[in-house]
Formats: C-alpha cells, sequence, structure tokens
C-alpha cells in the first residue's frame, strides 16, 4: 500500500477532523495515539498484546535504536518490523529531540549536531542526511526531518536562530531522502513566538513540502495554557489535507483539546512509563496501586474497563505485585494505560464520526477536573 | 474433584513411572515439573501464557506469600487461585526452607521457629499449625508439612536431632491439618546419611502416613553425586502408591536421572531465574544471550523449539533486549525456558509411555556432556 491520507468527516463544530493514513504497513485510523516503542519494545509488552489493545501504528526511536543495537543490524534483520516482531505501521523520529534531551557534549554545527551518547560517551555526528540514512535502514512508515527541538524558554532571537536551522535542516532531509516508499514528515518549530510559528510553515509546508506536519518544541517544559495556546493558533493553518501531528503530547486532557484544533496524531510515554511507576488511568479516577487503601481492595482498577488486567486481577492483587517488584506488575499495568488511551481515541473518533465531538469533550474535560 | 495418584505405566528397564495426579483444580501428568510462582506469580509471565507452555501445576512459596500480602488478604480474595488468575492446581511449600535460607536471627524450639522477615526485619513465630493454617487460607491443592531442612554439611549428631524435631512437627501437621480437600505431604529429611533417610521414611510414611512424600534437604550445597545417591537409595523406598516429590531440583540433567530412580515431581527456579539472566537453555547448547557472537544473529535461539520466543525472534533482538535492560528481554526469555523444562517433561513422558527411557535419557546426558 501506498502512504497517503484521507479525510473522512471533518466536525461541524469543532476542528476535529476524522481520517486515516495509508502505509506499506496497513491503515491508520485518526486521530491516532502511537505507543511509544523507544528501543524495539513498548516495554513490557509483546507485540500482538500492543496491537489487541487497539495500537494501530507505533513510534521508535532513532537515537536509541542507532546507539544500541545501530541501525545496521536491523537493517540487516529486514527491517525493524521484522527486527521486533511489529507488522503494523511505525513512525521513527528523527534522533533530534533525543540528542538535546539525553546527550551530553553536543555541539550543533551547520552540519549536523556532534554528541556524547548517553550509554557510553562515544562520540556521534548525526546530520539531517544520516538521521535520514538511518530512518530508512530502520525502514519505518513515515520518517521524521531531523530537527533542533527549540527549549523552552529561548528569547525570540535564539527561537529565530533555532528555526532558521531546522528549516534548512529539513530542506537537506527532502533532498536526502530516497523515493522508497516512506513518508517524510516536516516539523514546525517557532518556541512560543506565533510570528516564527506562522514563519515556519510557510518555509515548512508552502516552500518545501512533506507527507505530513509535526509541531515540535512543545511539552518541553511551558506552561500548559502556552501549549494548547500554540497548538490552537498553528494547528488550523496545518495544510489541510495532510496529517497533523503534535510530537510527545500527552495527558488524555490534552489529546481531547489537540483534537478539537484539528490535531490528528500523537505520541507520548505517559501511558506506559506511569504504568511502571503505578499510576493507572481510569474514567473515575487515577489510581496509585501503591496506596495502601488497595490492599484488600478485591475489584478490579476500572470496573467499565475492557482490558485483560481489568477482566482477571484485583487491585489488590496489583499492588501485592507492585509492592513485591515483580516485573508482572509492569505488564499488567501496561497493558490497562495503553488500553485506556486506545479507549480513549476510540471514544474521541466514534464522538467525530456521530459529529458531538464538542459535547464529547466538554463533558470528558469536566470528569477529569472532578476527580 | 477429589485428590488421587494413579499410576499409568512403569518402565521395566528403570524405575521411572508415569502417572496422574488428580486435585481439585484438574489433573496432572507425572513426571511434573512445577515451575515457581514465589510471590504467586511465574515471574514475567502472565498465566496463561504458563498453562499454555504446557504447565500443569505451579509452585508458590508459603514463606513469601505470609509476609506480603498475608494470607489472610489471599484468602479474603478466595485463596491463590483466584488471586493470582490460576485455576490449575498449586503445591505449596511450607515455609520451612525460606525461613532457613531467607531470614535471619532464627531460633528453633520444640514450638515451631521464630525468624525475622527479610523484607522488614519484623518477628514472627511459625509452628507446624501455623504453616498448616497459612497454607489453607491459600487453599492450595497440595500442602507440604513444615520441616527443619537439614543443611549441608551437618554431623550425624545433627542430621539426626534435626530428623527428630521434622518427625514431630510432621505428626502435628498431620492432626492440625482440616479435612478440606487439599492433600497433605510429608518430606523426608536424614541429611546424606541413609541410615536416618530410611528411619525418617518409616516415621513419616509408615507410623503417619500422608498424601505423597517429598525427599527434602537436596541441593543445598551438597555435591551432585550424594544428592544423586540420595535420590537414587531413597526414592525407590518409598510408598510405590503416592505421588514422590524431589523438591528444589534441579538442572535438566538432574531431572532425568531422578526420573529414573522414581521420581515423580520437581520445582526449581532454574528455568525462571537463568532466563532473567540471559541463560537460556537448547537442545544444542547453552546460550548466553549478552555474548557479542548473537549480535547479529538473525537466527531464533533454537530452532527446533516450538516456543513463541523462538518462532518470532531471533538471538539479535533478544541479546539487544538484554543489553538494553528492557523488561520484555525477561518475559521472552522465560516463555523459552519454561517451555525448555515443559518440553522435556513431554519427552520424558513420552519415552516413559513407548517403554523406552533407559535410551532417552541416556541419549540425553550424552548429548549434555557433548555440548
Amino acid at each position: 500500500m501506498q502512504y497517503g491520507f484521507e479525510i473522512l468527516k471533518k466536525d461541524s463544530a469543532t476542528g476535529a477532523r476524522l481520517g486515516r493514513i495509508y502505509t506499506p504497513h496497513g491503515e491508520v485510523n485518526t486521530p491516532v495515539f502511537m505507543p511509544v516503542a523507544t528501543q524495539g519494545t513498548v516495554k513490557s509488552l509483546v507485540p500482538e498484546t500492543v496491537r489487541e489493545l487497539g495500537a494501530e501504528m507505533i513510534l521508535s526511536n532513532t537515537y536509541h535504536l542507532y546507539l544500541r543495537p545501530g541501525h545496521d543490524i536491523i537493517n540487516h534483520a529486514g527491517g525493524l518490523h521484522k527486527f521486533m516482531n511489529w507488522d503494523a505501521p511505525i513512525l521513527t523520529d528523527s534522533g533530534g529531540f533525543q540528542i538535546f534531551s539525553l546527550s551530553s557534549l553536543r555541539k550543533i554545527t551547520n552540519d549536523g549536531v556532534i554528541f556524547q551518547s548517553h550509554i557510553d560517551g562515544s562520540r556521534h555526528l548525526i546530520t539531517p542526511e544520516v538521521s535520514v540514512e538511518i530512518q530508512e535502514a530502520l525502514r519505518s512508515d513515515i520518517v521524521m526531518c531531523l530537527d533542533e527541538c527549540t527549549p523552552y524558554p529561548a528569547s525570540l532571537e535564539e527561537a529565530e536562530k533555532s528555526l532558521e536551522m531546522t528549516v534548512n535542516w529539513a530542506r537537506r532531509c527532502k533532498i536526502a531522502k530516497k523515493d522508497n516508499g516512506q513518508a517524510l514528515f516536516g516539523i514546525i518549530q517557532g518556541g512560543i513566538y506565533p510570528a516564527l510559528r506562522q514563519k515556519a510553515m510557510e518555509e515548512i509546508c508552502l516552500k518545501i513540502g512533506f507527507d505530513g506536519y509535526a509541531l515540535g518544541g512543545l511539552s518541553v517544559g511551558e506552561p500548559k495554557d502556552i501549549m494548547l495556546e500554540i497548538v490552537e493558533t498553528s494547528a488550523p493553518n496545518l495544510p489541510e489535507d495532510k496529517p497533523r501531528y503534535v510530537m510527545g503530547v500527552g495527558t488524555p486532557e490534552d489529546i481531547v483539546a489537540c483534537v478539537d484544533c484539528g490535531v490528528d496524531m500523537f505520541d507520548c510515554v505517559i501511558p506506559t512509563r506511569c504504568a511502571r511507576n503505578g499510576l493507572l488511568f481510569t474514567n473515575q479516577e487515577k489510581v496509585v496501586i501503591k496506596n495502601a487503601r488497595y490492599k484488600n481492595d478485591h475489584s478490579p482498577v476500572d470496573s467499565t474497563c475492557d482490558c485483560y488486567t481489568c477482566r482477571n486481577y484485583s487491585r489488590a492483587y496489583l499492588r501485592h505485585l507492585f509492592m513485591a517488584g515483580e516485573i508482572l506488575a509492569m505488564v499488567l499495568n501496561t497493558i490497562h494505560n495503553v488500553r485506556y488511551y486506545m479507549h480513549l481515541m476510540e471514544r474521541i473518533r466514534t464522538a467525530i464520526r456521530d459529529g458531538c465531538y464538542a459535547a464529547f469533550k466538554k463533558a470528558y474535560i469536566e470528569r477529569q477536573h472532578l476527580s
């Protein structure tokens, strides 16, 4: 199947869109949330489970896989899909965000970025061309352009300079990218400055042009209302006919709010990381499973949830596993949280299909504030 | 179903027996290997997976579950089967072995044993009656008598004194045990002294009498040939019509050798613990998965193995997961090793059924020595 994107329905009262992305590894219904498989595994789960929970696309991290085991090994395996036994779509990021958040001693030049591995301290140079080459070796369905993630806070001058680099790199990524069926997405930076975001869109979307567009540099420490304001003002101005992706977002409430602005794609470590830390999402309240009140509580985490964990285990058992440091605690908690997110996305898509997204959003946000 | 045991076939050339144990939670084909679910979970696996791998009975540890989460909580859940979502047979040990191997400051009196928790240092008294009461609360299918695990080395006098205690406690366990459908097994101690082992069998099997018999105090540091010698001389003298169980054994070779002596039941942490440490059993060689030679090895761990891991993942991927510290490494490795053990037991039972156990044993031991 060739890469493509189709809008199935636009909500009349909000900016929400129901759509479908086509990729060489199958279709993806949007709005979509991609569980994160940083090192080629959605932590603690076998891929069949991830699929059964409702995930249609996952995200893997180029930075991590480049450093370990190395993209040459994954290429030799036949690509990341075969290596990790996941035959549905995969999006790979460019490595940029992790270089800026995980590695040390980074030095940015016009050519690219030199950094030290967070694993063994070895030095590496990643250029836009190298990032594309790695992602081509990984054989993901969607490739992201190397960008510089503008930090928060950054002055207007800093953000402008950073944006220039990102635009320059995006152009080089587009040139470097082989015509091999992988889609290539551009990334909009510009920090918290509306004028820069606007300029970024002109450069990235109009002058260069990609198969989809991400808003980058969000959820990097800025206040939540600023993040939502940028999405509100930027997302609707992204090209109508391409997928819109907000990288690294977010909480269930963030996702519900961003869909309202016309965002189609999300990824975030929140459901999986929180699960490993014993924080479970439910439609009633957040369950901190180590809490002593669950010691003798033989009801499921969420009696309205259809996941394997809620169908078969009690809060008392999950608390026991967590307190005992058992690996199964991570497995069962991750199953629940990923299912919560996947079910949320199903509810979002149903609400858009039924033409009642505004009401859904209002009810969802209100319930979250109550609990 | 009421507890019972049936011998289906006795091997003519060896002591090996093919049998079946009946329990309230179903049948168990013997010789059986019980994966260990120390804290109410076979580490890293959901119970459905353990079952699919071929496990018919598991072992859980009374000591651990008594300390955390507490048998009252598990009783409140409806018993261990419901608590951990495992509806096949469960055997619980008495807690004795762990008190002697894990806890500190233990003091043995005629009444029982006082020890300090390895978790929080709290003090506890376990008597034969308390051990039975805990296992009744856990509602396991097979309950073990509290025994004193005679250490190695121990003088004849020490071993004799220890055995006296074990016999006395066994009598008290039998008196304390309610007639509730759970089977109660006695444990034969006596250290490395044949005369004491013989005496133990007279006391435990003939004078008191239980639903099955275990050889205890093995695999506690004694040389392997001494261990096998004790099994060889003791196991055939255990009552013919009851299951014979060698606790805490062992390696695949040990199991194959003990079956030859007429042993029906085994448990050991070797397959699960080795898996978590990256040591994988195969019919060719033991695979130390972190070894650099597997870095770019895209073949399965064992091409003759039918397990989920071998059907779907390469050595290169398993090595990557292990080196990256991923939880999935433990999951996939455990699946493989448990399957190796379960498949070994299937091969053992088939060999007995086909009347060729001696030849099977010879070939198996020879191949292990070659690899």
